[in-house]
């Protein structure tokens, strides 16, 4: 697999994992009814880094968002979000865009990384950032509205990259 | 004093005030020299509730803004931020504020709101929310860069509105 800087030929490939995870509605807090077009301004945002890890024969699997989590006197702590194809799971792609953030992360001289609103029934997405170093720091009652189990808790998660 | 919904008219008040709490830099993770036209795009942002408080004879010292904290199945929880002009602290118009926005997010149908960005060294602010029921539910090490002090911590606050 190939994880590089996404083109602007990719978006077709972006929009169909985006609007597939999205409109599960059960690991992110975006509308799952979200336009092409709101989707892609979100995931393509200035100031915001965007990539996708390509499969040899079946091309765009996954992408990612590496951006500060805060303007101003916030902005030296990162935030990301992933999302993969759901016929791509369970291959090892989140980890490896995982590791392949930090290590940008760490390039471009952000001092830690923050996921904001990490939803407690995500329990893979919250097995691998323990298992890449990420504490949870935060937890907040009932901020998830699951559309099968009703109100969950998220967490916000966190790890130094000053190591 | 009286708090009520913006106006168009309430734009150059608003400015004044945003741009000199945003100046000093010491208590929102916003850009200090954020152009006019962007602030006021964060501040009137589509799905924002935008508040002014005015003052008697000196007229508008203070503004807040109300608003889902995420979207989709996060959509029931609000958020909120408080601005009040130097001239005007310490006369009670941010409790004043703050009251009237936890009414009107009962109101509008939050289940709770949240504070997602508190900076430590902002005592006042925190002695304010928990004095109005909100808890730390989260710690965020070093997120911010406060122009004095250096690194210094940030809470997540939140409270319940289903009391």
């Amino acid at each position: 697999m190939k994880i590089r800087p996404s083109t602007d030929s990719d978006r077709d490939a972006i929009w169909n994992i985006f609007h597939e995870v999205v409109a599960a509605g059960d690991t992110y807090a975006l509308d799952p009814n979200i336009s092409r077009e709101d989707a892609l301004a979100y995931w393509f945002a200035s100031g915001t880094h965007t990539y996708v890890v390509e499969q040899p024969t079946i091309g765009i699997a996954g992408t990612y968002i590496l951006r500060p989590n805060q303007s101003g006197g916030g902005s030296h702590i990162a935030n990301a979000g992933f999302m993969v194809s759901a016929f791509a799971r369970g291959q090892g792609l989140g980890r490896a865009m995982a590791e392949h953030c930090l290590s940008e992360a760490r390039r471009l001289g952000f001092r830690a990384m923050q996921f904001n609103y990490v939803i407690s029934t995500n329990a893979a997405a919250i097995q691998l950032w323990q298992d890449l170093g990420f504490e949870i720091v935060g937890t907040l009652p009932d901020a998830f509205r699951h559309p099968e189990k009703g109100y969950v808790e998220v967490y916000v998660m966190y790890r130094s990259l000053m190591a």
